[in-house]
């Protein structure tokens, strides 16, 4: 017989967590909320699997190389944990659903793995919600998807949903217009990724560019804090060309088609937003709420990604966590194990108890029947439930 | 831009499936009725990390060893995918379970992952449903689970729904009261295990035992065939010791109380089952059903587990392959989409048909809300479709 040496017993690998039921049954109610109002929006949901080639889907998949877990299967071929679900449904959207009308519309909740580097408490498996909507260019389509989120986090019983829109594409345009050197180009990146106002205008004013170039790009930076009208009259004002003008109308339509859709009032058009990802190619947004400044969801549109899988379709979606959700409502923990009954009984009752607990649970209660010659401490097990039944005498 | 050569584009590890919207309708339908009827029975829902080191778990898992998926982390330890639940929760209900009143009931429904030495259609990962009822030894506990299983079989719409009910201790302690070498005991474990009678008589009849023995093995085997009182009335007879008699008044227990529970006509006692998992230490079974010959689901008692955690206890329960119950079930394919209704509208229409399908939704029914815009074939699109509402012109 094994016995565990104690180091190893309790022990789970980094950002590894188990999921007791308290908080299992909260990720489970909302899951289930999400996944009936996912499916009234006419999506379809679907799965793929855990394990991926590096090939196919790690070089496509957004996240960072050194966070993926990998294996290698018994051909020597490189493995991966699931990093994302773009890419795997981009894959099945580019060959088992390739017959399929368009546009697709399609979701999942799914577990995806990122390894940590260091204890914190970030982990490496968490859950995501989220869906595709495949094959339309149209603003209409990244409504729809901005409009579903907001739906999901306010339906969660989220405080102060607020969405952040903006343009990969616009961004790129407006840099590559004004800069000429890759390292500024991607100092400045980085100083939006970090939202540090302070490091980019130092480095703008660093800079060997004309005074209105320097004037554009402060604009640009300062327009975090516009109105969303605002906003929207600076992205003509600051690339005027075909491009930045192509670009207004497409984000002026979704802003109009939002108010439509009655969310309006969580929106904040900000262009100097920068995705973690690198597959989108135009509207990206992110999601917050409550009292944590961190995003809950994000998502944005990757025109390009179907087309490394020979399809290709323009395509936008949204991915919501789930643990990070959870983080931020902040829950009280319930003590579920309250709300059943116990229906305790001797062997000679046993007929009746069962009958009763059968009765009760077609009734839809929850019941648990519990032999009374199981019990080693009757009475610490019965304190436990607020209602008794009993069957032993 | 990174293009994905030809050879790897839509290629998925040995064993790795997509789940295509129709089948993953089908399989989340039966795991909601899975999800409220396990509830129903008290039972507390929980999750596992995907991940765990296989010094906690690998090595008290059922699986073989050679069907585990190894990764290294960043410390150079082992980890494996999980391969069961079983070892996980054990681990769960030794820690932070700890202090909870016994028995404990809890549930999980969980992917899980064996790796496949050939193509040959076996996955790699799947999804199972399965409960543990930890801290009760009595048959009342074992009673329990079979009759849920029992139950979810049915409720899935599974016909002729049988469950075979062996007990490993007591083939173990017939084996090694006949049986002095290894290597004839474990002859015999393999025809048991293979069901294969014919190798079992030839192998008894050529082992230098007496003929009371022999009597004994080839009445075992026998048995089989037996009624369900008969073969109650053979476990006295052919181990007439004191461990067999308590076998026997557990096994005769747990048969009337699965009378109560109404499902003994699904009931077939058969000494000579034989668990391919190793930690089994008392009763086991196996659920059968439908047209296909295979196990959908399987379970038992194993009262040594635990002790590995440093908490030694009693505990039973059952696994039940979603996948394998799919298959069984043969189910025609349903086009969902064919109920969803659609909703295309033009651009001027957009508030209109976005407060129609909003209105639609609140009642219940799925709505596709479609931009015409964002259509390249819409005579095609809306032909998937029996309902179309028009909001174009």
């Amino acid at each position: 017989m094994i016995i565990l040496s104690d180091l190893y017993m309790f022990e789970k690998p980094l950002g590894m967590r188990d999921t007791l039921p308290s908080v299992y049954r909260t990720i489970q109610k909302i899951k289930n909320i999400y996944n009936k109002e996912i499916e009234k929006w006419g999506y379809e949901f679907m799965a793929t699997p855990a394990l991926e080639y590096e090939a196919t889907i790690g070089k496509v998949s957004a996240t960072v190389d050194h966070h993926l877990f990998r294996l290698l299967d018994k051909e020597g071929r490189t493995v991966v944990l699931r990093p994302d679900m773009t890419a795997p449904i981009a894959r099945v959207a580019a060959s088992s659903l390739k017959k399929q009308p368009l546009p697709l519309r399609l979701a999942y909740t799914s577990t995806l793995f990122r390894t940590q580097q260091f204890e914190g408490g970030r982990p490496a498996e968490f859950e995501q919600a989220g869906v595709e909507l495949i094959g339309d260019a149209t603003a209409h389509a990244d409504a729809e998807v901005i409009a579903l989120m907001i739906r999901l986090l306010k339906m969660s019983g989220l405080k102060d949903v607020k969405i952040v829109i903006g343009h990969t594409g616009y961004v790129n345009a407006l840099l590559s217009d004004i800069i000429d050197s890759p390292d500024d180009e991607s100092a400045l990146r980085w100083f939006l990724y970090k939202k540090n106002d302070v490091g980019f205008r130092e480095h703008v004013q660093s800079l060997k560019i004309t005074q209105e170039n320097k004037r554009r790009l402060l604009t640009f930076i300062d327009s975090r804090r516009d109105s969303n009208q605002n906003t929207l009259e600076k992205i003509k004002e600051l690339l005027p060309n075909s491009y930045g003008l192509t670009i207004y109308q497409h984000i002026s339509q979704l802003y109009h088609l939002l108010k439509h859709y009655g969310v309006s009032e969580c929106i904040d058009l900000d262009l100097t937003l920068i995705s973690h990802l690198d597959y989108y190619t135009g509207v990206v947004f992110e999601g917050y709420g409550g009292s944590k400044g961190f995003a809950i969801s994000s998502g944005g549109r990757y025109d390009e990604l179907l087309g490394k899988f020979n399809r290709p379709l323009p395509a936008t979606g949204f991915g919501l966590r789930l643990d990070r959700l959870i983080e931020t409502l902040d829950l009280v923990q319930d003590d579920h194990q309250n709300n059943k009954t116990v229906v305790i009984y001797s062997d000679a009752n046993q007929e009746q108890a069962l009958k009763y607990a059968q009765d009760m649970r077609e009734q839809g209660h929850p019941v648990v029947l519990q032999a009374e010659q199981g019990l080693k401490d009757s009475e610490r097990f019965l304190n436990h439930f607020n209602s008794v039944i009993d069957f032993t005498s």
